[in-house]
């Protein structure tokens, strides 16, 4: 299994007082990285699914440990995979890396929704068979 | 034991386009919520632990259930209580409602640190004091 | 005439690693108050503008000075005051300043629309007659 | 002259709830375009020039005229020109748009300033003659 890889630059905005990025930016990030793996990894825009396909993937449950901190000016290497992978429930993990050193160990929790009542709805076969060659 | 208590505005500019607090904005809530629990309950405001004290509170670990979404409009009351006190950690404990529901259950941890080295640092004790009228 | 007033805190995610507000939170700053401004003076939170009336006010113009900066920790005093009040245009300033210096001087020129339509639509007499009080 | 081009996306947090790029994402937008021009066509990163050099470029001025809407999932061109290079000032132009269709164009003047004392500074050489190239 290879994880999904994409890069994240820490800017100028992002970093607070102490010259390290502060951490609701780190969950913009996230949320980026997971718009570039609908993107590029499924092949349909996460707009599109919202707005096309009246379904979503809205936060249940993160737990996250942040290892080290991110400075102004870095790259960092986000690496996408699957933890769970339910009827409606898909869990991903995100590490973020600088070099060989992990800056980050994210796992989200997010459930497909129809967006017009919030109930959950099994995830589209074409979809899980994307989000299963990212499974752990 | 009273939690410590604030309320938050859900904004315009903090809503996704499904019309709710798009979820890395609600991480900013947090840290307002911390910021003034410093100002407002521990009497010092967060700038000033930093700028004249050379200490800082990093997240090292959160936890976050995403029970309901907060949505465009609404008023949310943050309830924060202390889980965890060591000598250096500290563990505080986010309940957002609105009315009786609630929206969100984060534990954040965090460690005291010495902002040149980022090595933990004792908790002061005219601060530990503050936190421990919050223990859960 | 007696300037619309309210204040805006410096917070730690605003800032940039230089300590001072970064330029695109400024814009923040100025929605909130605009925000504020339709909730304490027109007494109609914009949100319900928008969602009740399907009306609402997009930004065509803006023209900016950056006096002096704002630090983090700063409390800044927002003043606005109405500069144009056309059909359907309305142009409203923000002075921003921290005792007698004025850190911000920005004129915000939007027009009134329907949403469903982007088309220009007459403000209405009941809000009209609030930003009149504050015409320069 | 050929203006230096960078892409931006309209992602999922940057838009309102009318489904349009909320307007001090913009200039975010317009700070991230900034950053681009710095490393891709001065040949710095923005954040050497701060933390090596000691020197940045603060607003003083911006003149912004909204255009049209930009929705969530856009892809947009933003071309940068230069509308004015003094001895410590510059000004660039940011245009974006979709298409044959401008979303915006922009004026920001900015200063060259020592960061310490916040005094202006020539710009340098060897910068200057990047700025000259794209020189309306």
């Amino acid at each position: 299994m290879k994880p999904f890889q994409t890069q994240i630059d820490v800017r100028f905005g992002h970093v607070d007082p102490a010259g390290i990025a502060y951490f609701p930016r780190i969950f913009d990030y996230i949320h980026e990285a997971f718009e570039e793996l609908w993107d590029v990894h499924v092949g349909k825009r996460y707009y599109h699914l919202l707005a096309e396909e009246g379904i979503g993937f809205p936060l249940v449950h993160s737990d996250v440990d942040f290892k080290n901190p991110m400075h102004f000016g870095d790259r960092v290497i986000a690496r996408i995979t699957c933890f769970k992978l339910g009827t409606s429930s898909l869990g991903l993990r995100y590490v973020f890396s600088i070099g060989d050193s992990v800056c980050l160990d994210a796992r989200m929790t997010t459930v497909c929704v129809e967006l017009d009542t919030l109930k959950s709805f099994p995830i589209p076969t074409a979809y899980r068979a994307k989000f299963e060659t990212l499974l752990e």
